[in-house]
């Protein structure tokens, strides 16, 4: 039996990976082969279990199975790769239970402590599952599967409640039973390998934070599209809607990221403070500053696309939105005057996740008579794209080779895939080995979270209680035309939409 | 008769352009060529037509011979080439006579007058001979062809003396039958398509003007080399040395539009004043500032090398210098205390010309950990290649994909011949158009001429008075060890000598 | 009787505040005079208490008398001063006890209570005694005497332990009884007029921040003089030495204020935050950072002056430093490289506490053959002036007014006396005012105050470890050498010591 | 007989100095007492002689007699006045001739050579005369009056023309008769104290370089005032008007001075290119650009003043401005969208001339809440009082002493009666003396003076064309109502006219 010691760590610790809601969808597809890739990249400790745990009445076998089936192998190094998976299998186990039951946690433990063996036990318990049992289940883990000489982390997953009240609630709710230390609430946008690089471009290089701020940037545009709708899973979706489900947090997280100051290390603390700070500067959203759509069944080409409300999982009247746009200001030194531009929607045109940062012109006009009176046509900009295919690019303007003067805009670029071979990996593989290291850095500390509803609760308020209709858009088109009319208003051309623009 | 139109032009002007040296190499290489390239491409007005002029005796047809020989058609037109190539050598004429006989240019004079026909005739002479009889030949030109009612110019080439006495001499002899306004000292470096894009980096793009300047520039580096020795040809170049022959022009020139202060408009006369301001701040070159050397023969690969006092047409005992080092000092507020290095040798390993631009260190040390202790080892870098392929980097340290935080550095960069298709036009080419139509910008006012030389003119002094010994270093090395020891005096690292660096 | 009413506030508030060791210095000549001057000045509540505790008996006439003593009456509003003084002394009351009794002070509390009279009741204890009892009456406080409904607060005077594990602990200790909302840690520094300012000119004023890095700013220098000794009182100080008594408090607290990022806010938690990053990027002191001094006895004019070990109350053979000069560094991206020097003495030709800061000299030569060889010798400087004088001064080069052209260095001012009427108000006003107000901005928190102890306390080691030997400096003169020679090895000269300076 | 010595300065020369027109007001009040404290102050060589030149029929007794009349001595050296004006009036001539008569010049030759007894004679001519006979006295100085081996120079007083045409004519005309360095355009508010200073302030000191932009400063205003009218003496200046006579010279030239780029050297031709640079990257100013106004007759304190129009020498219908405000627009990297107000005019109720700089509001908020809304309110500006009692201000945001955040506008401030003693020289003295010494720096050069013209003769040419009416406004008056206006329009306000500021 293992004796409890607190503040130290033995020998041979081990390490006991929880799945709570194993049986879901994104335990299925993001989780365990996430986990199978941290093992399969040897960043596992070697005494390491993993338990799924749902209501569900299955076998260790069953498990493995439905595991199994969505497993497969870094491109890189494929030789090894079936010895491995069996390796992997044969630690996953599975335990039965309510999600409300101490006693079935309990269970849990012994079963967990007969693996641990007597070492020193370190558990990290993944919340796959509706918020609404969030509590019930920190609670029985709290009591009753709690490691007793190790650490015992948390990973939950959004949504953190629906505005400022509900989010509080849950995280007093979590208080009750774990301290901050042992909350990992997790954003997987900020396990984007270009996110992570946001700091390291600004920070490492010279050359970039001389112009990180107002003198410098006229605009900042955050965009997330994807290019297909609910298609009849929109029962979620449709309660909480574009605005809860992507800029709150996704493209928040992002802005907080890309504006914060320099943090005093790198340390997640450090870096939370920093985002917070930001968080802070910024002020609470007006429904003057938004525009919200809604994609409608659209054919093109013989095919034909349902509307948003053509889901059957959604109600006919639902006026969720399924696009936003949204332009956010910075009242700081740093960032006066300049504006974050959010646009975030389903069933668009494209699938794609980027940054862009948009420089002022060139002040004086030795130039002007080349570039032409539209001096903003020919600015620079910086685009950092997430996804798909992550690539860096600085837009310049440059001389056409040639006899003559002839200006135009070319990329200074890198493109990830021709620089770096490899596979990069998910998102969740390095959230999860983060949380496993105990580092916090890219998870979401309470008073970020805080911070973040303070700035858009009271904008969901109003479009909730004035009922505003979204702006129609056919499902695969670039989105409602008000989100035009908004950059318009603060001056600001959307970079992705333009013939010239790649 | 072409009646005297002063400071006018008839609707129907002609072209003359009188190649005097016209049997010379640099003729047949480069001038017949771009003024074919121009003519294929349409840049030279309808009624033109090229005179050769030599001692030799030569009929119209021999000349045509010589010239068709060298011809070449521009890559992306092939089609009509032979057509346009008659077309071409039936403007050419040939006229002999000696450099110093005005009768000779009075009979030029007469058969250009007939080709003119009546029409407002302008008249470029080229002068591809040697320094020796460049006054002969202007005072013929001035008395006995120029234009009587268009414009006369004269583009001469380097070298312009060879000390500021020699060139304050010549720019008088010229001036004694030449305005300022009507010569055009070319420097065939000025014409390169990323030299002529320096400028238009500089001054039309927002992210690099801040970025300009002692706070963020820690040195500048401008580097020639050639991986061929005079190879039997050495004559001329025994009389003037590297310094003269790359350094005090092409590599300065560069240095001027690299480093001048933002002109008040891109006409001719604004660019060179600020260059003129430039050169003026700097500080004359002393021996110490230089490390000179030559190359000695070399065996490689069962290949060997002459080195350069092996070359019949070189002095045994000489000490010219193949290969020289510099550092110059700009005191001015922008520059104050910034190195620019200069490096500029034959017979090295590698054919290049290229401006290296290392960024300061990022204050503080968020990432000094990561990078570990030789913070000027991660710094950014601007890399502008003139040649070979011309392209633009941005070096820039960038988070290795994949877990744990790697960083290392990687580039943003602009291949001229992946982002233009087409030929870049050649250096000659350029600066023969501009010629004709009047554009000085790129060629060399006196004043600049005399700036120049006042840097240079101590240090070869003292060189040739001290008889200064160059260091040996074998034919295709990357040069004397000495140029590590004077970039390290001034805390520089060569960029183009390293294995991280490409 | 009050019921307990949490996080309220009744109409009607009282306000009792308890100086505990009423009969010191500290309470006589600071404490009460401030408490009179608030109450004279209208700032106190209307029904406010004051009271006496220490182990003496008095009776309350006999504090009255004490009190009276020393108080006197604002210049500017002399007429119903005498009225004013009655109507205070009749507040203050007396009580007698032990500082570790927790009865007696529950005797306290019921004298209290009946003051209270069943308002609400809030309590500020200020501990103005040995360090060696504070733990005990913060216990006594917190069990027996604290508000039941309204706010306890402690006010503690340093010194706030010896290094970082003597001050830990006691944070610890006081951590036992107070949360960190009810600890107010005086430096009395913090409350100068200049230092408040200090917040104020770099943030509201455009034209300092961009002057506020190392791109401009040289060095800066934080200097404390006395121009007396110990004179018979250098027990305590005996104790502690100049480091702990002055630099590792007042001086860098300045300092931190000084050279913090811009809060996200003026509230206490965000500067407070901002100032514990900047201690966070300092490098702890090495022995070879520092010069440490001790004064020797003089004689001047007929005058003589005790050496430190003269002083009956000091050990014969004391190697407590009287003076030490420090060299620190802050190792982020505003402050890279740039030394903060610390100077702090007794003894010395004059009373003074100054910020200079001196900037970089222009670059570039423009007026470089105007100024002289020695272009540090005319950079401008600015100058915070704490005491004596409240001033500002900016020195600037101008041109002497006259024909020729003939610079020097002219002061750009402010005085304070000057331009504001009325005295500026003591330190102990506004700090005793803040913490009646809840106003932590200028308090020091525990994690500041550790962050503080950790720069110190390496080198406090050394120097006692290795019984490092004072260099002797005359009583009265300007210090030791030595200040000088460090001063020097990082490229500055004092500001405050030279003919040329005022 | 002195032998004609080119390029050569004899060991003994002399200085003649012709002051033509020596009988006018100008010469009496300004020109001979200030070569009177030249000689006072020692800065006459020893040999000088003053020659007066008018039509006038005056023994050299009448001349003495009228210029002993206004001469005094400087303030601080009072004893030996009566000597040295003695000494002085000895060394002054006269001879009368006609403006246009070559022969009197040849005679006043005559003369000069004999004072000149044989040594290197230099001449500095004083044109203080009516602009339509400038160019015959220069005829006749440059055919009859050079000096023959030692230099001739020409000072000539404004209006140099009304407009670009006639002013490049005048230029011609001068030309013909003189080289670009004999020809001295006097501005004599080049001459000012703190005009002087400018530069030295701009480039001697790091603190203000740095702020010297666009990126910092708001706007920029150029005032000038005079409390009183025409007076009776409005014939000359009802041909000009207040844009000819003050804006398009004087505070064009000091806004040159202000925004010019570093220059090169301190060499007058460096600042001079540097001059031009600026005034031809301004825009051309049209009518919308400018306020004009005309005072007219007001009655005060039972004194009544009369109007311009009531003047005898002015016609009654004159539509001449005696007042104009107009805003100005520098269109290079460094002062794009920066205004330039400028404002000019008589009968106001100040005489003041003054440069002030109002710069941006901080960005952010943090000391929003305490300064209020209107954020430009409390920004920082730096005034330059060149008259009356130059002086320095840098209004800065300071904490009001005393308990309590309230934050007032102080000044730091430097007094030049204060700092200096002794007497600020007259501008005519310094430039006089610059004259004598060749020092070109604070004279107009002719590409200056064109491009002063090419910005100003549109907007006077429109002006007279469509006959616009000044707006009236009262004698004593702030001016009228319609410089606010434009002020508003280019979000400026005055900072001459408020109670807020000094």
């Amino acid at each position: 039996q293992a004796l409890p010691v607190l503040h130290s760590v033995k020998k041979d610790p081990t390490l006991s990976i929880i799945v709570v809601g194993a049986s879901g969808d994104l335990a299925k597809k993001k989780i365990f082969p996430a986990l199978f890739a941290l093992f399969y990249e040897d960043f596992l400790t070697e005494n390491f279990t993993i338990f799924g745990y749902a209501r569900t009445k299955l076998s260790d076998e069953e498990l493995r199975n439905m595991i199994s089936a969505t497993l497969t192998c870094r491109v890189d190094q494929r030789e090894n790769c079936a010895d491995k998976m069996d390796q992997f299998l044969q630690r996953c186990f599975y335990h039965s239970g309510q999600y409300n039951s101490e006693d079935d946690f309990s269970k849990l433990d012994c079963k967990l402590k007969e693996k641990e063996a007597g070492r020193l036990p370190n558990r990290l318990f993944y919340l796959s599952i509706p918020p609404n049992i969030f509590v019930d289940v920190v609670r029985c883990v709290s009591h009753r599967a709690s490691s007793e000489s190790g650490w015992t982390r948390v990973i939950v997953e959004k949504p953190f409640g629906r505005d400022s009240d509900s989010s509080r609630e849950l995280t007093r709710s979590f208080k009750q039973y774990l301290t901050e230390e042992q909350i990992f609430r997790i954003d997987h946008y900020l396990g984007k390998e270009l996110v992570e690089n946001l700091s390291v471009l600004r920070f490492s290089n010279l050359v970039f934070e001389p112009l990180w701020s107002r003198n410098y940037i006229r605009n900042v545009q955050l965009i997330f599209s994807e290019d297909f709708g609910t298609e009849g899973r929109g029962g979620y979706f449709d309660n909480y809607g574009i605005i809860r489900d992507i800029m709150q947090n996704h493209l928040l997280q992002i802005l907080a990221l890309f504006a914060m100051e320099t943090p005093v290390s790198l340390d997640a603390e450090d870096i939370r403070n920093e985002k917070v700070k930001v968080l802070r500067s910024m002020r609470p959203l007006q429904l003057q500053d938004v525009v919200v759509g809604q994609y409608k069944g659209h054919s093109n080409g013989g095919k034909s696309y349902q509307g948003y409300t053509d889901d059957p999982t959604v109600p006919k009247n639902s006026l969720t939105p399924t696009f936003a746009a949204a332009a956010l200001f910075i009242d700081n030194a740093r960032w006066d005057g300049v504006p974050f531009l959010m646009k975030a929607g389903k069933a668009l045109h494209t699938k794609r996740a980027e940054i862009r940062v948009q420089f002022r012109h060139v002040p004086g006009n030795l130039y002007k008579r080349i570039i032409g009176s539209d001096s903003d046509k020919a600015t620079n900009e910086l685009v950092l794209r997430v996804q798909p295919d992550e690539a860096i690019f600085l837009k310049i303007n440059n001389k056409v080779p040639g006899l003559g003067m002839r200006l135009d805009r070319s990329d200074l670029n890198l493109f990830y895939s021709a620089r770096y071979r490899g596979e990069i990996p998910d998102a969740y593989e390095r959230l999860l080995l983060d949380a496993i290291e105990g580092e916090r850095r890219l998870f979401i500390r309470s008073d970020e979270l805080d911070a973040a509803w303070a700035l858009f609760t009271p904008l969901l308020k109003a479009l909730e209680e004035k009922k505003v209709a979204p702006e129609l858009y056919p499902y695969g088109s670039r989105g409602p035309v008000g989100a035009h009319y908004l950059a318009a208003k603060h001056n600001v051309r959307w970079g992705d939409i333009s013939g010239e623009y790649s």
